[in-house]
């Protein structure tokens, strides 16, 4: 065998680490808090954000880059905004190095070189780029200004994780500009239909649509609009959020517009992004204790084909057939490699993409030849069939189809069976210790009541969903009258 | 008329930045030597990554993702290298803000909050990835490793420019590591012209391919290849440079492999990038006293459709025409704009897109319709022509494949034109002084004597032509003997 997965019961949190390493997805660094996105984590990143890219690009949203420093004196304009990020920031105060003169070739901080305003590295990007706005808004024809950026971000974060919690992340992050409160609130409700699409679709994770408590919202927002998926250890992981920020950042860096009236009123704001973090979510929902398992429409091998065989003779042949094979699926757009590499033996292979998630694996011998057949290996039920190759092309593309919404409808069978609902404490309490999953529960509607529950069950506010019905009832905690259920869990 | 810009006779820099700002390619920002690439450039930016990524997985690389920031120590390690950037590194040594008692609303950096060891924010990758690659590498068969980066990077520069000098900007690095000089050398000039096959066939931009001097060599390289450009004013511009690295950077962070006879022996590298600065490259070379030109192959829009009309029937029957026609080019791959936007004219369109170098313009109006034609009219050489509708989608894929090649050979024709030959340091400080462009010279190969030319003339040696021919003669400013030219030129 290739490399020991630790299984989820022995350890759930030892496993997800085991999987990220040593399923090449990514690697610890020097920097403490920031990873290494080794190139197969990479591809995986670039696939998901082609397709989201797309998706916003189809609703009308341009790309563009804003600085990586934000001036100490433009990051507190927003206040709140301020206030929810300074103590992760990691701030460049000096812009040069000189030798150490104590210290042959080494060298120190040059203490002539201290910049005059310190700068922070962007954990968000509203400030540099309301800053900005400011000079490209001036009426209502400048708007909507429809604007994403992807980006590397920082927050000095105290307790890391591999993809689900590092100092430095890729994201992306929505920025747009808006006449009325009314269409802010709407594109703020456009992009979470776009992030749970793609979520759903492309990652075969189902999530739930909802909003955040204010206690919740992300800091310098009227409103946050989030998707929640659910992982197998029954913790709940937010999986990207939509934020609708009324006039905050456009009152705290004056921006206007004039009307059609020419009436000068402030400009009404969105902000919305997803992560890295989101491969953290794919892999903790997914995989099980063989390796990683992919959704086909974003895993960067489709299909590996493994030739077994004796003696140049036979791996001619096998090479020949296969040859054609390869040209067949890349030309309907497959992903698709052939390992024939001499140094491992088939068994390390099967378990190495096991171990990788690849979708399909095919494995094609010397009797296969003979049969016109191969054999098919799905990764994700670990079903073995042996097939024709006549029509095999065609086959393939239905069975990525089928894989896809299978991984989907065991994911969503596992987060529907773990929606509980908890109209007392004690079973609050025991849903939290026992079961897990999202406990759908009364609350008072307090920040107070809130904060207690978290602080005796871990568990939090994951959302409010939107299409929620409103059920009179009494507060799981408190027992205060309540107009709807809400939806708690322990997260990530 | 639209936008002002200054002539290229007027003042040359101005023109730039002009080009730059009312092009809409970027803009300055809030923090000192950074700037915002906007919507339009950041367009042109990701049509040209596209094309390189693609070049770059097809030469068998694949992308991976480096933390922003190097810890001090490792930034040390190689010390030519850490010499070279010391000096212009932005520093990382708090990461946490606080309020400021002294000042309502105001944060400042939380003393208490001092990193033990310093982060420079990368200026280039090689510490960080070599010190990673001492984990992927121990033996020949994880060689070669063939990995790039897109990033941002950050250099304090003191004179900053937009796009030409930023302290921030965006780049592709690539980092790679084999088990022979050979390999490495054959990898550091594959991508030199990979690099000049991009900067040729996409940018339409004439390049030298060369290898730096001595003095001219990146930090910690053995080894620096080059393509050089030549800008409209006669300035030279480095458009692109690939590195091989000897075992300085493996030496430095101990990553040795075994071979096949299970020695061990350090490993051979590579370095090479390009970054945004090529976008400057383009605006200097193409563009005209009316705007931007830009090639048709990266151009973020390549035909706009301009409306001409009296009255909504005839705007309708444009429509239900355009509408068609845009459909076609669409369906061929054109990247086609209908602006049929009534807030502007159809004069202060066409100097719209003029200035922002669209390569093609089609205007339509009433008289057309009926004469079943559109206006066709090129943005490189402004020629204007009446052609009929039928057949228009294969006139216009062909166009543009004109107007690429047009550019192409007018960039070229100016540049076989400025590689002058100088034989005599007269000669040398007239062709410096009044015609410009590339000198070719002999020089005596000592770093004195470049240094005394520079101070004089303010020329550099550019590079050392790949495919120099060897001729006996004497260095333009000693008098010494030499065996080949050089090429000599002022340079952005």
């Amino acid at each position: 065998m290739s490399k020991e997965i630790t299984s989820r019961a022995q350890d759930y949190s030892q496993w997800y680490n085991d999987l990220v390493i040593k399923g090449n997805l990514a690697d610890y660094s020097a920097v403490r808090g920031c990873m290494v996105i080794k190139p197969y984590g990479f591809a995986l990143w670039e696939n998901m954000r082609d397709a989201l890219d797309k998706m916003f690009k189809d609703t009308g949203h341009e790309n563009a880059y804003f600085p990586l420093f934000v001036p100490k004196s433009l990051f507190e304009a927003e206040e709140k905004n301020a206030e929810g990020f300074a103590k992760e920031c990691a701030v460049v105060t000096h812009y040069r190095l000189k030798s150490d003169p104590s210290k042959k070739g080494s060298l120190m901080v040059d203490p002539d070189a201290k910049l005059e305003e310190e700068l922070v590295v962007r954990p968000t990007s509203e400030a540099i780029i309301w800053h900005t706005y400011k000079n490209w808004i001036q009426s209502y024809r400048d708007l909507p200004l429809l604007i994403n950026q992807w980006a590397n971000v920082v927050r000095w974060e105290m307790r890391t994780r591999l993809f689900l919690r590092t100092a430095e992340f890729l994201w992306q992050e929505g920025h747009t500009a808006h006449a009325t409160s009314q269409e802010a609130v709407a594109e703020a409700e456009q992009m979470l239909h776009v992030y749970a699409d793609f979520v759903e679709n492309w990652m075969a994770l189902p999530v739930i649509k909802g909003v955040k408590s204010e206690s919740e919202r992300f800091a310098g927002a009227v409103n946050t609009y989030c998707i929640e998926a659910l992982m197998q250890d029954g913790k709940a992981l937010q999986a990207g959020t939509s934020h609708f920020l009324g006039q905050n950042f456009a009152k705290a860096f004056d921006v206007k517009f004039s009307d059609k009236e020419n009436k000068l009123d402030y400009v009404w704001a969105t902000s919305w992004g997803v992560s890295t973090r989101l491969i953290g979510a794919l892999v903790m929902a997914h995989s099980d204790d063989q390796g990683l398992i992919l959704p086909p429409r974003i895993a960067p091998l489709q299909v590996v084909i493994v030739p077994i065989y004796k003696g140049d003779e036979q791996k001619a042949k096998i090479d020949a057939r296969v040859k054609e094979l390869v040209t067949q699926l890349k030309a309907i757009g497959v992903r698709v490699k052939y390992d024939d590499n001499d140094n491992a033996r088939p068994g390390w292979k099967f378990a190495e993409y096991e171990l990788k998630g690849v979708p399909i694996r095919i494995a094609i011998g010397a009797r296969d030849l003979e049969n016109n057949t191969v054999e098919l290996a799905r990764r994700d039920t670990k079903e073995k069939t042996t097939v024709s190759i006549d029509g095999l092309t065609d086959r393939i593309s239905e069975l990525l189809k089928e894989i896809q919404q299978s991984i989907y409808n065991k994911a969503l069978s596992y987060r529907d069976a773990h929606i509980t609902r908890a109209d007392t404490w004690e079973e609050f309490e025991k849903l939290v210790n026992e079961k897990g999953g999202f406990i759908s529960a009364h609350w008072d509607g307090t920040a107070e009541t809130e904060t207690k529950i978290k602080e005796l069950s871990k568990a939090t506010i994951r959302c409010i969903p939107i299409d929620n019905e409103m059920e009179e009832g009494k507060c799981v905690f408190t027992g205060k009258p309540s107009t709807q259920r809400v939806l708690f869990a322990q997260a990530y």
